[in-house]
């Protein structure tokens, strides 16, 4: 854990420049508005340790899988995001002498992360070998107003000195993913334009032949008036820019305004690309910088207003939970079906993909609570696009007749994951999509989607799941062999308890949702059934599973059991290993941590979570006093859950302590890797640890309920709620709890089962 | 399956030019000493299909592991057998038409493996497009008697034209392995020479730095006289060559004889290779081809005469034993303790590394029973000569104190595999090296094997047991969690039976050989004690786990359970699968395999068949029973213990039907891979199968014992047995058995548990 970022409620600052930690700033500092996103690589150039990154929403590189030992029903190909071509280069070469803070003096080096209106500032001193000084303010933004743009504005003052300089102003496809299993690079030039100030690259994607254009224009100007200059054009492979040739004189700020236009085949024509992209390049450079930087903080006004937490009294609490926020915020808006949350958002390549299960277990509550509705249902409607693919791919593993496999890892609906252990058996991740279904439902009480999307990847799942069990004559039950749960440490076992409760209770709700929508509307119903060659016995197979199915105990402690053979473990607490053994992910071997009773992420947990009001508390307690003492929390998944049934189980430090984990992960490098970028799937996990764990939010029968507590170490903490067309603000000081409806109609609350009626914008309030 | 090759008593024969199946053809025509081996690849240059193979014993090269997602514990590199610099070539030019067999006719093309004397001998006629007729007529061998040496007879013959002729000869060490991870080539030169009619390449090994030495030297002969020449010679990097210029005469033969040596830094200082190579050269062409054939001959007849197995009345059958065990006696010669027999052997590239659990299991007997002591003895010095490695290899898993896991493949003690299934959990291969050592002294009688080498042995892998097994505070019994069992179709599973039962023989068997040193030489006891840090209590810990392993098994059937949780599966059998899904690894995904019932190779039957003699005939009839039809036999290694134990059992038809699964599996391209190369290990099941199966043959209380029967398809068979000093041959007819003592003094044999003493070339008979 390092304490490297300085604390602030609503700002990330970095103050001196340490190159070792630049990295890691590059991730934290990254920025996005869905459509486009850009770590913080610096303008000028830069020959020290960076990692670059510019990503473009659904622009993927199929990269050919790689693997020591094949097995029949790996996929061809791992979906790379992609390291797109970059635009916000501003070379600086002074009397010839690059601007490159690897190689001149820094002085006064300060980063800000302004989270409110989504600025990135950054100001320095360079001091070059000869004792020129120059000073450099550079600010930037993706505009959440007009996704297809971006803007810097890089100020130059030369300190002590006047001189010519030369700027580089371009756009450059020619760049590669440090990831790419075989090092190669994923772009190849469509077409290019170099004029005086306006720039443009096409390129595609190799094998998906994704196009996209980027372009630039810029403004030089000096005391208002525009920079006189010397313009060269540079066009090279994949490359198109401007040098610049301007005279710097001692004291006077040069600013130059650079505009962007990112625009890809996945929302223009190809052919229309080169043309629509000088569009919205000009629309930019008449709009000019600080107009386009005013809609943009608007936009994030709005954001905040529907989603902000603050927390009184832990100002590093308080940064942490915005930090998760504000992330999730610009990684997806909701706005384009088409689109997911990849584990690194736009921070980073690893993992590749761009849609796990965490998008339904994780963030799918995230976007209910914080956005518009059709926000989360779009991530609906992305699984329910990709349904045919799911079918496809539990036909490479040979099931039959419409049952559907999501994938572990994807970026348009077919597998790139390639462990065996993961890809065919980690299947639970299928009841999450059902789950999702219900959890959005419950939420918004739109149960025609069951018509429209829902009940077919329902259908499709179910069909799955009947098809996947087996009937064990020696128990006289059905069993689920050979799955992996939800702690990944476990690999290949039989009867997960989590994944056999899941795979019934998909079966139960998808017979529910068949009942709803044959009574809602029988022409659909008949219609759905007719082209899924759905028969009747189906259904009643799927119920005499629900009924028969084994699910793995031990009653004399009373708690369900991970898999078969749980027991037969060692059982350890995380409290019996030494420092030196952990994380055990990074110093045991596979085996020792398969054999051994260690819990990477809430398995059994998961399922209490996710039906919660199935059990009743005793069961609930039982369960996490057996399983929590095991668990590693070696998932950035993992300490929400904890943190979450801690607070229902009243286990306060604990669940403030599991909260910790999560809220600052990536701003103090907890894991080690946040150079990789961002732990942005987590980060709804962080916001749910405050929601239901502290604030005790839950939804039941089309209300909300409230059974808050506060952490001893927070004076107040308050949130605002999307529901159902309403936004409420929920405060929570050391002696009550109080509810406004900021927003909306009328509507029934509940704290600790009680109800309130809350409206015109009223408040009510409650002690704790 | 594939009807190709001719049947022939000592044959193999190939009539008829198919470049399609070409590479099969040039797995099954290998040649080798045991010292270097050599794929049947064409002399002259051959633009067709191929898989060039020169092989050199205990040159490998560690080439970076290539996985898809790393694990702790994971080896930086898999060995790969290196494709060495290349001896075999004449390539031949007439008026500047190069003599390619895929650009030219070929008529009366025939290749013989003659299997009695070890030498490939292939000839042709090529028509030229311009109507010239060459013919040629080839032989070579790698001798038996000097094991760096290789010798071709090339002899050419214009049918219809009198012509210059350009012949290259030359050694070539720019080769490449197809396996090679990452594309690269393994091979660096040190220093090359080409002289008139002697050219050397002295070649290394990248990162391993194996030194190795390809000289030839060559005559040309016509009608007895040295043919005049105009020599050029040839230097490129790696390659150093002779380019002789001659005059063909229409019908009148010209016979190349080229002599190679080949010599490593295993056997020769790195700085003397170069002269040592030319030494060898100059005894091999002072020697001459015939007198070279002549000595080489001379250890092939001594081979059979311990080792040939006669079959009468089935050709095929005859012609299959013997190819067998032909492979076999030209891999592994037993007078280098640092090498052993590679899953390839010297007839391909596949599966890299050298040595396996094969060894232990399967090729270890065929050595015994056709080989001097010695070449047993020396497998097991091998595994004694990595136990500090196998420690090592212990310790990155975890496991201290002197706990020894051999490796799952390996070239030098470390291991090379990167699947966790395999490399960390299919432990069971531990067990075989202890197994073989308890073997090796049954057989042999030689017990203090056990106070140099084998107690040592047994102490590293009885310490990893312990430390691998843990007590199940539910079961109230020791348990080992998450292995693979010798059926690969099954991962990460609990309480494999076979896995726990040699893990318990291997601690009281280690106990007993304790006992035994102890008792023979108390000083050299001690000795291994105080140096190994043995504590007494070690071993009564041991035997707590001898009395408190937990075997699964199903009373009611009366059979042991492959593992726990094997009865939830759905028990088929591999009648009720389609042709469809056979193979089933082939054609179904890896998990719908690892939840089938459906099983590789022998499992618990393994267990059955090392351990015959602790288990009545009813226990291994009802596992046999149980286990068989649910065997896919998918390992070339499975055939033959099913059908040791068909025959124990009385199986007769069963029996043959697994031993001609074996016989035939790379002449007849059973399993469409012998272009890889041939299935070496297995060919040991082959000898097996006859040897244990038909014969009966066991060793109890250091007496041979023979329980044969014939197979209703053959009208005899016979086999020769080397037991402790004695070669005997056992000779079955329909009617009656037969043992003749050919050397070595009396002993008593048993038939049907009937002795009778053998002595002075005696035979005796008994009906059967």
């Amino acid at each position: 854990m390092k304490d490297y970022f300085k604390h602030h409620p609503w700002h990330i600052i970095e103050e001196g420049f340490n190159p070792h930690y630049n990295k890691i700033a590059e991730s934290v500092f990254s920025i996005g508005n869905g459509r486009m996103g850009q770590r913080a690589n610096f303008e000028e150039a830069y020959s020290g340790e960076s990692l670059q990154g510019s990503y473009v929403a659904g622009v993927y590189y199929p990269d050919k899988t790689r693997v020591g030992w094949w097995k029949n029903g790996y996929p061809e190909y791992f979906a790379k995001v992609l390291n797109a071509p970059s635009w916000i280069s501003v070379h600086v070469k002074i009397n010839d002498q690059q601007l490159d803070l690897a190689s001149t003096k820094v002085e006064n080096f300060k980063r800000i992360l302004d989270m409110q209106t989504g600025m990135l500032s950054r100001s320095f001193t360079a001091i070059f070998s000869d004792g020129k000084k120059v000073q450099v303010d550079a600010r930037r933004f993706c505009s959440l107003d007009n996704g297809e743009v971006g803007a810097i504005r890089y100020a130059i003052t030369p300190l002590n000195f006047s001189s010519s300089c030369t700027l580089s102003l371009f756009v450059d496809a020619d760049v590669k993913n440090t990831d790419s299993n075989y090092d190669e690079k994923f772009w190849d030039e469509v077409v290019k334009q170099a004029e005086e100030s306006e720039c443009v690259v096409v390129a595609q994607t190799r094998k998906t032949f994704f196009h996209v254009a980027t372009g630039m224009r810029y403004k030089i100007v000096s005391g208002g008036q525009e920079v006189p200059r010397h313009i060269e054009t540079e066009l090279r492979e994949k490359f198109a820019g401007n040098r610049v040739h301007i005279e710097l004189q001692e004291g006077k700020e040069v600013v130059i305004y650079k505009y962007a236009a990112v625009l890809s085949s996945e929302n223009h024509a190809k052919d229309d690309l080169l043309e629509d992209c000088r569009k919205v390049l000009s629309y930019a450079v008449s709009s000019g910088f600080e107009n386009l930087l005013e809609k943009h903080a608007k936009v994030w006004e709005h954001k905040w207003n529907e989603s902000d937490i603050t927390i009184d009294g832990d100002v590093a609490a308080q940064q942490g939970i915005r930090f998760n926020i504000f992330q999730l915020s610009q990684t997806y808006t909701g706005e384009d079906e088409r689109l997911n949350i990849g584990p690194k958002g736009f921070t980073g390549e690893k993992y590749g993909g761009s849609t796990y299960w965490d998008t339904e277990a994780y963030c799918l509550p995230f976007y209910l609570g914080t956005s518009e509705q059709h926000v989360a249902r779009n991530l609906l409607v992305y699984r329910y696009k990709h349904l045919q693919k799911a079918i496809e791919n539990a036909g490479k593993l040979g099931f039959r007749d419409g049952a559907a496999l999501y994938p572990m890892v994807t970026m348009n609906g077919e597998e790139c994951h390639n462990e065996w252990e993961i890809t065919f058996e980690e299947i639970h991740r299928n009841g999450a999509i059902a789950y999702a279904i219900y959890d959005y439902i419950r939420y918004t009480g739109d149960e025609d989607f069951l018509i429209e999307y829902g009940l077919e990847v329902l259908i499709g799942i179910s069909r799955f799941w009947a098809q996947r069990v087996n009937w064990s004559a020696e128990r006289q039950k059905f069993v689920m062999l050979g799955v992996t749960g939800p702690n990944e440490y476990e690999n290949n076992v039989n009867n997960n308890w989590y994944t056999n409760y899941i795979a019934c209770w998909t079966l139960k709700y998808t017979q529910d949702a068949m009942q709803y929508v044959k009574a809602k509307n029988t022409v659909a119903f008949s219609g759905l059934l007719k082209r899924l060659s759905f028969v009747e016995k189906e259904v009643s197979y799927w119920m005499e599973i629900v009924e028969g199915m084994y699910f793995p105990e031990d009653k004399s402690r009373g708690v369900f059991l991970q898999q078969d053979g749980f027991l037969d473990k060692e059982l350890l607490t995380v409290a019996d290993l030494g420092k030196e053994n952990r994380p055990i992910n990074q110093k045991w071997s596979w085996d020792r941590i398969l054999r051994s009773c260690f819990i990477k992420q809430a398995d059994v947990l998961q399922g209490l979570y996710f039906f919660e009001d199935h059990f009743d508390q005793d069961i609930i307690k039982r369960n996490f006093d057996f399983y929590e003492p095991m668990t590693v929390h070696e998932s950035s998944l993992s300490p929400c859950v904890h943190s979450i049934q801690a607070a229902l189980l009243g286990y306060k430090d604990k669940a403030y302590e599991m909260y910790l984990r999560t809220a600052r992960l990536d701003i103090d490098d907890y894991n080690n890797d946040t150079e990789d970028g961002c732990h942005i799937t987590s980060m709804a996990g962080t916001w749910l640890s405050v929601i239901k764990g502290f604030g005790g939010m839950r939804v039941k029968e089309g209300q909300l309920h409230f059974n808050p507590f506060i952490p001893d170490q927070w004076e107040s903490y308050s949130f605002r709620i999307e529901f159902r067309g309403r936004v409420l603000k929920i405060q929570v000081t050391t002696k009550e709890v109080k509810a406004t409806l900021l927003s909306g109609d009328a509507l029934t609350i509940n704290f600790k089962g009680k109800p309130y009626l809350l409206r015109d914008s009223g408040s009510i309030s409650e002690v704790l």
